[in-house]
């Protein structure tokens, strides 16, 4: 087993990684404080893996919420879901709940135990790539909101994360490349080893050979461990996790969440992101066409959805967290494997970058 | 003007109390970081005071929402008014939040800031003697669930508190009664030389004399502020700012949101505790009757909601922040100006105190 910690002082916690780790007794158990707690999955996962998480848990009073699958449903509504079942159960605030999912699970659930009782503790159990290189570790919990996506929501760590490879050999295939563009954003911003590791293995990971998806998730959630380290709340170098994503939120409110995955509206916006990064003389055309053809070997989409005009994207662009007093903020590449923030982005240049994904 | 200092390190912040504060000019505005602001009232107090408050903004891009006024309207539902407005209006991650209102409106835009893109500051300018006393004060947010007052919300500290004592003009008698069960509850918990000057001063306090106001008003504030600087995040001797508190909760939960004022629910509450604080030999029977003779001076109500049974009672109490693994804890008093938190609860004394105050 491989453990990873993201170092966050008393907040600091353990990522285990391996194969069957679903099935390992006494590891979850010693990260749960009190008597109660509450698994939350979704209606696609709950028949795969809820009765064995379960088999672990039967000393403690255990309650389960299953919500409905999707990004749909990420929403103040569904969360409300969360805590009726709390208090039904009378959980008070010794209680752990379990995030049993993907990315929306897990936002879901965290935030629901940021705000339960102004906070309690919870566990991430991430059941597919993208959560698990991704939206697990970190602390980043929220919903979205008509509006804009994870306009809701509080940094709340984790006790622990625990990563269970196994899963992914359920993971249909559309979700598996939706969390390669994840993968493949951590080669881009900040490690230019993992990305020619990627150029040489991606076809292993698209067959998901374990020897090599085991390899991309743990640099994944190392690269992502350090820079979370570094700046837990997104004061400053934080932000480079988001290249791409201001593109692709925009393009997940503006199509209904859900209609795109996250991961490929992320593939897109990194492309976007390269895109205006040349236009600004950071990275050559060279890497551009290098960093296309790995998203695409990746079976990402390279073109920005049917009939979405500049004036969608910039308006959607305009609610970004990252903006500041009206000024855009966007994450480009100094080169592959560096990402830098800057504000200094002209409109017209973005406009270039989108004709480019046309 | 005076200035009540809230030590919490990093999070520490002002609370300004005086006459006419609202039109003092300059003095909001150095606690304002961005350029947008979102004020949130509620349609009782818009009419009295937004103007004026609007007038100290005019240099900011200023949003404002006008919630229904009501402890009914404290929740999810509600709360979403608020987010909607701002991201209809574009307000980004230096935005200021306002809560000009009570503490319906003080507790939702503090969980509104709290949570809207993960975390934006906000500012208490509270207009009730209950929250301009005690819930303006702490970083205690969050709104309601059917099944549990408070149950949902975040710890999140304002950059100020700012208290206009002339606001209590206009402020309904009922209200003003309600504001005094927690004015009380300070000399009960924490300040004896206080009940002794309540004693002798309700009277003043009753007939709002200002300078009676001012001088509760400060004294209130200085012995929460004492409190919350030694234990921001209630792990312990927080705790007794809830005498009465799980008492009176019950009540609003089974009667409905609104149906009694918070400060009544916490009135008839503490005469519980004091009588469940006598049966366990911690206070004299003497106490207890001084006690309910200061709470009756409020004009606040001495017995319990009609056909509110002991098992209603113990059915919400069983959900109530403070219980820890099943077990009922709750505030009482060891002497009058000395509380105490047990868990050493007998159901049958709990009983014989609901009985006193049928």
């Amino acid at each position: 087993m491989h453990t990873l910690t993201v170092d966050l002082a008393e907040r600091s916690y353990p990522i285990y990684i391996d194969t069957g780790l679903l099935s390992v007794d006494g590891l979850l158990e010693k990260h749960i404080q009190g008597r109660q707690v509450c698994i939350v999955t979704n209606d696609t996962i709950a028949p795969l893996y809820l009765e064995v998480l379960q088999s672990h848990l039967r000393e403690f009073s255990c309650s389960t919420v299953v919500l409905p699958d999707g990004e749909a449903h990420k929403n103040l509504d569904t969360l409300n879901n969360i805590f009726d079942e709390l208090l039904a159960d009378r959980h008070n605030r010794t209680t752990t709940l379990i995030a049993l999912g993907g990315g929306v699970v897990g936002d879901m659930t965290g935030f629901a135990a940021a705000a339960y009782q102004r906070g309690v503790n919870f566990i991430q159990i991430p059941t597919t790539l993208l959560s698990q290189v991704d939206s697990s570790v970190g602390g980043k919990t929220g919903v979205n909101h008509p509006l804009g996506k994870n306009m809701i929501g509080a940094f709340h760590q984790p006790q622990c994360v625990l990563i269970d490879t196994d899963v992914i050999n359920t993971l249909p295939e559309k979700e598996l490349f939706a969390g390669l563009a994840e993968v493949i954003k951590y080669g881009l911003i900040c490690d230019l080893d993992f990305f020619l590791w990627l150029e040489e293995n991606i076809d292993d990971l698209l067959r998901k050979d374990p020897i090599a998806l085991a390899y991309a998730i743990e640099r994944s959630c190392a690269d992502k461990a350090k820079v979370v380290a570094e700046d837990e709340r997104e004061g400053g170098i934080r932000a480079i996790l988001n290249l791409g994503h201001t593109f692709g939120h925009a393009i997940e409110t503006e199509q209904g969440y859900g209609a795109w995955l996250h991961g490929e509206a992320v593939g897109i916006g990194m492309v976007m992101a390269a895109e205006l990064s040349a236009l600004q003389g950071r990275i050559s055309l060279e890497d551009v066409a290098r960093i296309k053809r790995l998203i695409e070997r990746a079976h990402l989409p390279l073109v920005a959805p049917n009939g979405m005009s500049d004036d969608k994207f910039l308006a959607h662009m305009a609610v970004d967290k990252k903006v500041l007093d009206g000024r855009l903020r966007l994450v480009l590449l100094d080169e592959i494997g560096k990402a830098v923030v800057t504000s200094e982005i002209e409109v017209s240049d973005v406009k270039k970058a989108l004709a480019a994904c046309r």
